[in-house]
């Protein structure tokens, strides 16, 4: 009989074996005392202590276990950094003071671009990239999750589409009261990501089930749905070349029938909104502008807008402001009065470290366009700028 | 006026830098057609040609790029294949034949396991990891999207823990016809993930969402709500030694109330299940045997069992089964006709290529217990166990 008992043990060793050629062992001990002042980055995994953050150096140390390589570098924010190995294999650094937010990040094994495995996995340039939260103070409350409100659900959704003759996957925001009122109907905001990321980045690297929480529970923002999709990131042979038409089909002929009739929604365009950030900005207008009888809010948060567009077009000759103005988008701003009288808002927004489109908004409002225009202070191309966007705009959304 | 443009051209490289930092360039090119028989894995990210698999002969081409590494290799199932450089930088190499189903692997860039970024992160051996599916003919289909069913969600929802002071993650699978039946209750399925994996498991490497659309559409299986939590894997300092008698106080104290309060549920032991998989199967029966007051139905899958303890005690001597069956779980099995009575559903699984429970399954059935045993032909300690498993065992659940 001691036959089971050893056979039960084999099972044991089996599956810990089955466990380990991913490599638990490699993943080190995790028990080290973290340096004065450092604490595990928001965005590790369970029981990793590094990458750990410095909130008042705003400085990140990295820690990578890699015995047998002969160098090992992070590259964080287009600076890379010699690792330092120690008796054990394990490679250390600390990076210089860095913006507060969400920043990407690769480990360079022999040169070589990896994840690091201490962090959660986030689609980004097309691919699962490491990422390090440097935190804000209680200013950064918005986007952190609250104990003390109701919360919303993330649905995760699989449908079919004609269009592309595939599965897609959305996710779907419902608020905290959904649930509780089983006959209301909710408006709709489509939130689109931008380029190499896909439709868990507002989620995940964006906490945007946080910040609507809040608005929502502050009676800030109205309750509202809140669609993320993976635009054409799922379908294009290319989407490095992709048009920014082909998405507008997905979404107007695909997406939205999907949704309107599987969510109790206010199905018309007094309550649908679009916005999206980066390439989904540029996505949003190209959607928007020619299907304004479908959508009468929008907004586009570091995006490709007036001047610049998808395709190749970039190193065109610009033509001035003013005609810019009158013929972009074939012309939908010409008539500002008919703009502002079908437009309930046109949002647009930017961090003061990137480049700015306010030249643009300035040539807009002075041909009497109405804009809101919001900068998110010492910020750059990245998600603290957006979940401030989001915070800044859904709030103005239905009202 | 050229400077709106130029700025904005600047706009759109510095993105792209900024997305470049992570190695979209390093990614390589993915035009290259695949050999004849090969076809990317399901498991890819858009547009990754590899991993490829060949579905007659079950091997799977590997190719990373990696023009600075001295050496690389991949590491699947136990084996380790030396990968070899062509003149691009990639390096490619082809596997043996595998079983079919979901396997986990790691590249090694000179000697350091890593994720190939090629893709999807599945979270396995406790952080992200590789993995390639060898499809199986139709006989697959049940875990597969089926367009002409209807189909649930799977909701993403974060909640309070008293028990842990923090908030925690958790999946709940709503079927289709949920929404379109705002006063019904549904009973609910607890469904546990195993040791190194995590609450999303089951919808990712399992497709139980597919598995339970099917099942429902066919009517095989009752409508049922299906909740999928982290467990103590995000509340253990050390998941490897945990006890198994913690996550049961929080599934009993903290997720049971917050699920009966936040879903429409059949709140008796009739209406409640609860399985689990490998290590989630001993936690199965350590919290449903003490608590036969809130649960008729349990399913262990490829589980520990009978003889086999965490903690520890897995070298200790084995008392004889017979003594086993009467003393295992506070002698739960003592007195056969009583635990029959309250017990709907004892269910137990394995692959026919790990070590069977069946020697215990045989011993409990000799003692007069009801035991529904189920056999996977020719799978080892992995996720195609685990979909069978949940195939067969859903279907018997609130009957």
């Amino acid at each position: 009989m001691k036959k089971i008992t050893l056979l039960m043990v084999a099972l044991v060793m089996c599956a810990i074996a089955s466990a380990q050629f991913a490599g638990i062992q490699q993943r080190g001990p995790q028990e080290e005392a973290l340096p004065e002042g450092f604490k595990p980055s928001a965005t590790n995994i369970f029981l990793a202590q590094y990458p750990a953050v410095n909130a008042t150096t705003r400085q990140v140390m990295f820690r990578v276990n890699a015995p047998t390589a002969q160098k090992v570098q992070i590259d964080l924010c287009n600076k890379k950094y010699d690792m330092v190995k120690d008796e054990k294999g394990a490679w250390t650094c600390t990076s210089d003071p860095q913006v507060v937010g969400f920043h990407y990040y690769a480990v360079l094994i022999d040169g070589v671009p990896v994840m690091d495995r201490n962090t959660d996995a986030y689609f980004g340039s097309n691919w699962k990239s490491s990422g390090v939260e440097i935190p804000e103070g209680p200013e950064g409350d918005y986007y952190r999750f609250n104990k003390n409100i109701p919360h919303g659900q993330i649905r995760s959704l699989y449908y079919w589409s004609e269009l592309n003759g595939l599965e897609r996957h959305v996710n779907v925001y419902v608020p905290a009261e959904y649930e509780q009122n089983p006959t209301k109907k909710y408006p709709v905001l489509y939130l689109l990501h931008g380029w190499g990321e896909d439709e868990n980045g507002w989620s995940n690297q964006g906490h945007m089930g946080n910040i609507m929480d809040g608005l929502i529970a502050a009676q800030k923002a109205v309750p509202m749905i809140v669609v993320m999709e993976s635009g054409d990131i799922k379908t294009n042979p290319d989407v490095r070349k992709a048009a920014t038409n082909d998405v507008t089909q997905i979404y107007v002929k695909d997406l939205m029938p999907f949704i309107e009739k599987t969510f109790r929604t206010q199905a018309d365009r007094d309550h649908r909104a679009m916005a999206g950030l980066s390439r989904g900005g540029g996505q949003t207008t190209s959607t928007v502008f020619p299907n304004m009888d479908k959508f009468a809010w929008m907004g586009t948060f570091s995006g490709f807008f007036m001047g610049m567009r998808m395709g190749g077009n970039n190193a065109a000759p610009a033509p001035d402001m003013k005609t810019q103005v009158e013929t972009s988008f074939n012309g939908v701003f010409k008539d500002a009065k008919a703009f502002n009288d079908k437009m309930h808002l046109l949002f647009i927004s930017t961090g003061t470290a990137e480049n700015s489109p306010k030249a643009a908004v300035d040539a807009l409002k002075e041909h009497g366009i109405k804009v809101v225009f919001h900068e998110s202070q010492g910020t750059a191309h990245e998600w603290l700028t957006w979940r401030r966007a989001l915070n800044e705009f859904a709030p103005r959304l239905f009202k």
